[in-house]
């Protein structure tokens, strides 16, 4: 069944039956707007769009995983300020040939990824198009939002989980390795990306003096979290944290990753948190937080070993510019 | 200037450079979420996608006017609950061939629309695509927010200002009638519409019981009100306030309205609000508020005039179906 033989009203209708129940005393869909509880400390508001052949592909992704990685990048940037996410909208571009399945399926994947962050989707848009495109806004409460900004020299610089992952499994998938079969957590990580919100707050509180999430590539982040705070770094290629799945895919097809370290320095969707703090002498800043020390906030370059960060730089993600 | 050759970095920064400063302890685009205070009252989220060639042509809109818009329709979302717009984020999709000159529009068009309604716009995302798609999310605050589910038997039905007039402008703007220079208020009502911000907080503050935005046209939004409140109606077809617009427009070239009455009751996109009070015998719930009465809330069936609701409904705008 496609959207367009369905309608507006009877599509809305079945995507509401698929969303959980209000909370007592307030609205969700069904109204003009949604009627929520204000946060108590100060409000986060953020927006993320995913277009399909740019941010995804339909040969790769199903529904769900759209669904679910349209709220993870979000929740994501939440993450990144330190915060808790707590409300979600989401406007739907679809194609008139757009199956309904497809559309169920992505609103059971943001359903999956609103329960294991804490957040309720509670209302959204539908309109037509020439793309599939899942558009979600997302507010988060915060008591001390962790800025890109505040870095000092002499913190130290940490990541949390390891990097190159995602965008070696859509590598993978493009090349069409048997990737599902092979490196099936490289591919997860691609498809069903996971927002660090719990290292986010428990950051937050540890004191961490600037936050990020990675979501374009360690180089072109961290030289947006230098560029805001208004520093330079020293970082020892060495100690950046390569994911497994990455070496393993390097190892066994070369011409997908010829190089572990650029995949991880130029690789975006990671979703990571690239984050300082005050030097801690090489003690991780928090037992409950997986990280790896990667290098120093200083006074001048930016330096990732013996190159010049912009170099690297140069050769990330960038939306928008023709390859 | 093609926004491929500039960049994503460059674009957000021009965008930037265009819109108002942060205010003080507040952080707006520049980081991973904005930073805003917390309303006072109960918080209200919602969110609308405009996607070229199905909510507006760049044929007949300016790059403004689809800011502007894109603004206008989620602050009437909020006023139609009775609350304040607060905050908004704006998240777009640009083909490679958009000009910086169209985005420089939008955000113009954004900003005039912001500052009309008191909104502050604090963030957004930028992506590729096939169309241009402008969605925006907004926040708004409210103490006692007005559901559509609230009109009770006995109550009396108003709408506010005139209907008609957005609808006509397209067919206008459509039909090549010189429309700009001979039927300016109908386009204006097209490519500019005003969202009902003020009226809203007012009629919420009067008490009245239900009250709903009319975006897709009359039949169809008074429909949606009546089946959240599980009652009828018994609407007047002469009372149903026309755009005096719509009236020379259909004596000049009835071709393309034939009806003014059908067009007030169908045409979408006016941005009137459509509300229920309890009984006041005629007289004008608040003498602030231009509005007029057009029928009754009754147990009953839901009739305009001798017909059933239902027939004027199923020829409303329905988005997504085939025409």
């Amino acid at each position: 069944v496609r959207v367009s033989e369905l309608g507006e009203d009877a599509l809305l209708a079945r995507i509401t039956a698929r969303l959980d129940d209000p909370a007592p005393g307030e609205v969700w869909t069904g109204d003009d707007a949604a009627v929520v509880a204000a946060p108590e400390e100060r409000c986060l508001l953020t927006t993320d769009l995913l277009v399909e052949g740019l941010d995804f592909e339909l040969a790769w992704f199903t529904g769900a995983d759209v669904g679910w990685k349209s709220l993870a990048v979000n929740a994501s940037d939440i993450a990144a300020m330190g915060g808790l996410p707590r409300h979600a909208v989401a406007a739907l571009a679809l194609r008139q040939d757009a199956s309904v399945d497809l559309v169920d399926g992505i609103v059971d994947g943001m359903r999956d990824a609103c329960r294991c962050w804490g957040v309720t989707l509670v209302g959204g848009d539908i309109s037509g198009g020439s793309d599939i495109a899942v558009s979600v806004a997302m507010t988060g409460a915060v008591a001390r939002p962790v800025l890109r900004s505040g870095a000092r020299v002499g913190d130290e610089i940490f990541v949390t989980g390891s990097l190159g992952g995602a965008a070696s499994g859509l590598a993978a998938l493009r090349a069409g390795v048997e990737a599902r079969a092979r490196f099936p957590t490289l591919v997860e990580r691609q498809l069903r990306p996971r927002a660090r919100v719990d290292a986010g707050v428990a950051l937050a509180r540890a004191g961490a003096t600037a936050m990020i999430d990675v979501s374009d590539g360690l180089a072109v982040d961290l030289a947006r979290l230098l560029e805001a705070s208004g520093v330079g770094c020293a970082v020892d290629p060495d100690e950046i944290p390569i994911d497994e799945g990455v070496m393993a895919l390097a190892r066994a097809y070369p011409e997908i990753v010829s190089d572990p370290l650029e995949a991880a320095l130029l690789g975006g969707e990671d979703y990571e948190l690239l984050f300082t703090i005050e030097a801690t002498e090489g003690r991780a800043p928090l037992e409950e937080v997986s990280c790896t020390r990667i290098g120093t906030i200083v006074a001048g370059a930016a330096r990732v070993g013996g190159r010049e960060l912009d170099e690297w730089r140069g050769r990330g993600w960038q939306h928008l510019q023709s390859p």
